[in-house]
């Protein structure tokens, strides 16, 4: 398949830019076929204007609509074959069997949203019914619904090139809501957004979507700061770096008229060991642990960058053992060259920390090849770990930091001076119950999604994810990124005040033509 | 009954500081009894320790413990009695009628979110339970419910001294969520406000919350600003004018960790007469007009300050009909000096634009009585009003703007041409159906709340109601800050995952102790 370089201007192609890139392979050290072109100024214009138009009409759509053009897209991914996850794979580093999981994922993830607009109750349907005798003022009938925000543009993550990029949460999230979608390519991966966006447009076209209903364009750095200005740009969605991530959110709230953006940010994801699960289990979760700070070389938002402990033989036991298994892991590539190097300036500045010992680190024999993360396990007291803020700052890749606490309060005080995060974890026996409830107390108020006996890494896509958490975790914590919840990013309600039947939504018709569950005069009922 | 003037600094008063003012009462232009004491750095600083040390107390009560505390709230303010409506009245110069009715609809506010927590459904219960067969991977067990924010910080509104103020709808919401309030003091009613806050805290010591989970203060500009920075404050509910909202917003941006503004500011609420609707009904609605742009002397946010119609023969009548109802009225006093002064210089501002001819002004003779607004109804041609954006500024009081298209065509460019409204509202006959829906699409676009027939003053409190808009009618269009809605501005989502039953909060459990409809496994059941 040849690749065009081009950006996808509504349902046609466009490259007039003088400026193009090629993609790299990390794995290889080498250059990718294609030359993508940077749209120019016009171009950028001309999606966002064709976005505006589009957005009247893909609103009004049925949902039933919607989820056919979003099982559509799933369908023209799958049709893509080989070849994406073989471009995908190469882009990114990543093996053909974790690319072809994500595939899975990432067309799951358009077809959960196609059923969740087929189910139609998320539309959060509510009904209050006049009462014209009421005293000592007649009560008006209101009735109220969720609708589209507008256009949302959408920056791609490149640890998820599928799943958190073109056609990711935030794309599929977007469009049920019933929002066109601009995504800014991300350029780790322009021969993958390539693939997909033309997918894309080829289910909008099947599907009889308008023009504009999906755009894709390469920008550069200050053309991407015009772009979350405009006033076509209703929201903003992102994954990535924390420096990013809030100059977005800056540019955003110093707009006119400011709007909102969902920054998935910055975490790592503290993990509690509590004494009786450490004595009980430490080589078990030494093991386990070992898996998921390395797993994808430690690219992950939820990768567990932190792991808190009392001081004990068994927390002890337990460090040996989990230095051992990180000391036998192998080095992974990394996406690209940025991230390479952002986390070998990371764990050399924990290095260089007197506080900060290393406890472990694998084998260096196959760093060698370039890009390559050595995984490392490091250690600290928590009085030094509460001394400096640099400590708890995220570390992209499969570095951990253990915190020996003297005691349970010292260890309440070390989770108490994090900042909010998108996961927490605990692991614990029914002899810590007595100790448990303040830390449970604790990181329910500092993380989105807390983890009894598991691992953070794994965010399973359903209706009670939640992925986001306190700033600086997102810039949002109040919404998901992943899950069917991350809908509701999207949209805002209106009320319709005495409005005649017939020029009411389907969803607020008195009949309930979607036959969804409503809440009428305060009760819930179909 | 005797005011003392001091801070509510948790359970106990305070007035440390040395700076005092006094209330004014605008209706006889003279100041009230009672010397209000702003709080010191200190007393502020104390204050926002007490709501800090009481959220994770507060955040653990059950539900049936925060709905008792509020059905307390609304008692102790019937309690207030008489010393409550008299202050009331003279400090914002409304009818003691009006207040009679404003602290009905406050106390009936803090009921309905206490049923709303006895009801329990609201915290959106998700539970999607674990399938350990699946295959590429286990499904764990993911359940989640909305926990709160934290510490809400409240701005009082003049124009609702009770009902947006001390123990308005942002009270009310937030403290049913579960975030202790630090209310910042409206200077306009300082009395009403020590009396609500007494009330409020003998209902808190009553129920057994714990100290700190109200507060109120006086504060100085340069405070308000330290006061929204404070890293205990995660939320800032106010009402009030687009210059100090933004203030507001952007002082909470700037901060290390930004934090939501809920900022109801400014709308026009345009209202749209379709010809057939004009041609049958045109002295009703000139009558009904006219009594809701002169309602509550036009202070309030959802006054009418627009009116478009094309040009006709019925239209023409109507707005003879129109002036001569404004031009019957007779003017009423304003909340306090500022307003009044703000509501001259608008209709000032107007009268000098040589676009904008004075349809109708109500009688000059009442208006030598101090601070009292004169009503009127200006006229422009569309064309001249889509020409200057100030055109569409708000003038808080009883004005309003009639806007005459040429044709349907200038019609729908004049609303497109709008900013986000609180409301918009459309009349029309079923003659007027083939040139409506785009009125419609165009309205439910602009507005939070779209209106069939009547008038946009009156805000039902209710499950249905939404009472915000797109930017600038508040800075956060998403949400409401009117009915049960308002509580999801202050909570968050947090997910459990594999959690042993016992340790799960009790909307989560398995055997749904609290009995509420809960989504499991896709399927909406109780």
């Amino acid at each position: 398949m040849t690749l065009t370089g081009a950006n996808f201007t509504g349902f046609t192609t466009s490259a007039k830019g003088e400026k193009s890139f090629q993609a790299f392979a990390p794995a290889t050290n080498s250059s990718l076929p294609g030359n993508f072109t940077q749209a120019t100024a016009e171009e950028l214009e001309t999606v966002l204007s064709l976005a505006e138009k589009a957005f009247p009409v893909y609103r009004e759509l049925s949902y039933i609509r919607r989820a056919d053009f979003l099982d559509a897209i799933a369908k023209e991914i799958m049709e893509l074959g080989d070849a994406l996850i073989e471009r995908c794979s190469a882009e990114s580093g990543l093996p053909a069997a974790r690319i072809t999981g994500e595939r899975a994922r990432t067309c799951g993830q358009m077809q959960l949203f196609a059923k969740l607009l087929r189910d139609g109750w998320w539309v959060d349907a509510r009904i209050d019914t006049a009462q014209p005798d009421r005293k000592p003022v007649p009560k008006v009938d209101i009735r109220r619904i969720l609708v589209p925000i507008g256009p949302v543009a959408v920056f791609g993550a490149s640890n998820f090139p599928l799943a958190f990029s073109t056609a990711g949460g935030d794309t599929a999230s977007a469009l049920a809501a019933g929002c066109p979608v601009v995504v800014k390519a991300h350029s780790s991966h322009p021969g993958t957004n390539e693939l997909v966006s033309s997918a894309i447009i080829k289910a909008a076209q099947q599907t009889g979507m308008p023009e504009g209903v999906f755009s894709s364009v390469y920008l550069s750095h200050a053309d991407v700061m015009t772009f979350v200005k405009h006033p076509v740009i209703k929201a903003v969605g992102f994954t990535g770096s924390r420096h990013v991530g809030m100059q977005l959110f800056q540019a955003a709230c110093s707009r006119p008229d400011p709007i909102p953006v969902y920054a998935e940010m910055s975490a790592i994801n503290p993990v509690v060991l509590m004494e009786h699960a450490l004595a009980e289990r430490k080589d078990t979760i030494a093991k386990d642990l070992a898996g998921s700070v390395v797993l994808g070389a430690g690219q992950f938002c939820t990768n567990p960058g932190l792991v808190l402990m009392t001081d004990s033989e068994a927390s002890k036991a337990f460090r040996q053992q989990f230095a051992q298994e990180i000391s036998a892991t192998i080095p992974a590539t990394m996406l690209n060259k940025n991230i390479h190097k952002a986390y070998e300036e990371g764990v050399r500045t924990f290095q260089h920390a007197e506080e900060i010992s290393v406890l472990a680190q694998s084998s260096t024999a196959a760093v060698a090849e370039k890009y390559q993360a050595q995984p490392v396990v490091h250690g600290i007291q928590a009085a030094d770990f509460m001394s400096k803020k640099e400590f708890s700052d995220e570390i992209f890749g499969p570095a951990t930091l253990l915190v020996i606490c003297k005691d349970d309060a010292e260890l309440l005080a070390a989770l108490r001076s994090l900042e909010g995060q998108l996961t927490a974890t605990v692991h614990a026996t029914e002899k810590d119950e007595a100790g448990i409830k303040p830390v449970i107390d604790l990181i329910t108020q500092k993380a989105g999604r807390v983890i009894y006996g598991g691992y953070p890494t794994g965010v399973e896509v359903c209706h009670s994810m939640q992925h986001g958490g306190p700033f600086p975790a997102t810039s949002d914590g109040r919404t998901t990124s992943v899950g069917t919840a991350a809908i509701y990013r999207f949209v805002r309600p209106v009320a319709y005040q005495s409005f005649p039947d017939h020029l009411l939504p389907e969803p607020l018709q008195n009949a309930n033509p979607l036959g969804i569950l409503r809440l009428v005069d305060g009760e819930w009922k179909v």
